[in-house]
């Protein structure tokens, strides 16, 4: 039984097969709208890559179409993604933790629901989807990416990420069935620490219907827009940045330098989260003004000469000017360039659950939320 | 289907009924066993009465008869025992982990045996045992109780911990199923400590041939004979100390009272172990000298006069000389009066591996393992 039987089973006949070429496009979106974090989309590609050239379909769908009692769960990767750069999946850990939790819930997945916008929980969950022969739902939990598993819209419209199964390239796997969601996400941390810095998860087990009700729709096709617009940009030599504003409604708010970066280090003190904060000189329009991001696996806060321009969870997207490629928290050098872009993060994720979930305070920030199109208003 | 069913269909019809007396007296002779860990023996016994008054069964089986294909799992807690006393449980939560793993597993579960000699995890596995239908078995895996998972005998002879599965009395559950043993105890002590620090835990799933040869058997008989030993010494106003050299062949090393208690506080420091050292200043024959006894939820070395005179996994026990009764490192005061016994541990707790697990330099002790039998020898 394949993707196409079990879509054929649910009576969608609308679906698109994502080629490599739609690999590319879509991690490349996927990873500007990461916000720094998300990982390595080289590791993802060549994953998902990999599951196309062994002969599988991609198959991606509208939520709109999944049956209101089929059962999804997200798939992907969890912890420092420093870490995942040296320490590449073997490429079974999923299928274990499928297999574990299919087992523990005595119940088959039949589709595949990326967690966040990401250079690996994008292209991954998608790979996943091609090789168990499942669709991918065109959706997600965030509509870009955050460092913790209860940080998404599924949770604060009420979907809880239990029971979730963390697997390594060992084969050593853990499940967490916790009614709540912060014991979850710590017991799964431990365990992806335990692992050595990284686990590769399934989890948020959840019916077409909650889909509906709790997801960020569309944002496959959203991130697939954005990188065909920067490689049609790249292409055509105009400005990446100016196709990527028009596409997702926001703001050039800083153009510079990374002149300093302070990062911190040792388990104990970053619980295996990249942690940190860089400080950027502006040059052309913005020469004379100085920025500073801090950051946690993604950047989070901004300020421009000490004003607070963006908050969680609106997106801070630094890109590079010349070719729109991200420029990630886990990679920021010294030196490197940056156009930073901020975007309104979509209205599931502005709830008020979800602004004491991934809000600027719970990030320990001693601010109340203020949305980037009012902090961008001010500026005058 | 009831224990004496499984008892019928594996042909045994040699068994013994646990009553409230025997849970009494098993559960005194494995706190002293416990070596000052093990917990409260009233959270364990008050729990095992329950289940007897509620009219089950706990009948005791030896080890010998459970045929060589059939299925048993450990049952008990861990963590701190400090907290338990705080945190009694619901008694629900070893249901729910020999349900999650029935459904991990896909099999059920024929038997259950004590992990350790100790007040909460010898008289606990047998209400278990008769809360759930099926016989406990006469054997543990230390003989004695150790602070880690995989600080067992079964684990020395090559059986794995995992599948383990812990809950709390929330019901939220962890499974963790690791070929590395030092991982899955990672993963589950971390559950524990997300849980408030203590977890309920079923795990180690073994054959009755696995048992056979790698458990300490006949372990639940010589905590009964110990108990018994106790409350008969005092009815009878005998020297309670003397009654158990008798059956354990352990030598008298210490009598004095308690001058200094050395406690380490902090989960970060302490990992969720009662952790720390005591003084013991010497009365009696032993007027003038001094004792210092680390712990680690159990007593594990004594030096007395600066002479290491007992390591792990040999058993350091101290009693009160009047009524025998144990003085646990969770509840150890300033002023207690105390009489040292040490025992030699099981000799399927002396194998090389064993020695390397949970000998003097597991536990950070800058000596190689040296048997109570020498070290006492040596004294002259």
């Amino acid at each position: 039984m394949g993707a196409r039987d079990i879509l054929r089973d649910w009576g969608v006949e609308e679906f698109r097969v994502i080629d490599k070429q739609a690999l590319a496009e879509i991690t490349l979106g996927a990873s500007i709208l990461a916000t720094g974090g998300g990982g390595d989309p080289e590791i993802g590609l060549l994953w998902a890559y990999n599951v196309v050239e062994q002969g599988h379909e991609i198959l991606l769908i509208d939520p709109e179409a999944m049956p209101d009692d089929a059962l999804a769960t997200i798939a992907g990767c969890l912890g420092a993604a420093l870490v995942l750069t040296e320490k590449p999946p073997n490429g079974q850990e999923l299928f274990w933790c499928y297999d574990a939790l299919r087992r523990y819930m005595g119940q088959s997945i039949q589709a595949v629901i990326p967690p966040e916008a990401g250079g690996v929980n994008t292209p991954v969950p998608m790979a996943v989807a091609g090789a168990v022969g499942v669709p991918v739902i065109d959706a997600d939990g965030m509509g870009r990416a955050f460092p913790e598993l209860q940080m998404t819209s599924f949770y604060t419209h009420g979907v809880s990420p239990s029971p979730t199964a963390a697997a390594d390239e060992k084969g050593h796997v853990t499940i967490c069935d916790a009614s709540d969601a912060l014991i979850t996400e710590r017991i799964i941390r431990n365990a992806a620490m335990a692992y050595g810095g990284i686990s590769w998860i399934a989890g948020y087990p959840m019916t077409g219907r909650q889909i509906k009700d709790s997801a960020i729709l569309h944002s496959i096709s959203m991130a697939w827009d954005l990188g065909k617009s920067i490689f049609n940009a790249r292409e055509k030599h105009l400005d990446p940045l100016s196709e990527a504003l028009k596409l997702t409604g926001g703001f050039r708010a800083f153009q510079g330098k990374i002149i300093d970066i302070d990062r911190e280090f040792g388990a104990e003190k970053t619980k295996g989260f990249s942690l940190g904060r860089i400080t950027m000189e502006g040059t052309d329009d913005f020469k004379d003004h100085v920025a500073t991001i801090g950051f946690q696996n993604e950047w989070l806060t901004i300020e421009i000469d000490g004003d607070v321009r963006c908050m969680p969870p609106d997106l801070i997207c630094i890109l590079d000017p010349a070719t729109g490629e991200p420029i990630r928290t886990d990679i920021v050098r010294y030196g490197y360039r940056g156009a930073v872009l901020l975007i309104p993060a979509h209205e599931r994720m502005r709830t008020d659950r979800g602004i004491a979930t991934f809000g600027p305070r719970y990030f320990g920030y001693a601010h109340d939320y203020v949305p980037v199109e009012e902090l961008m208003e001010k500026r005058g």
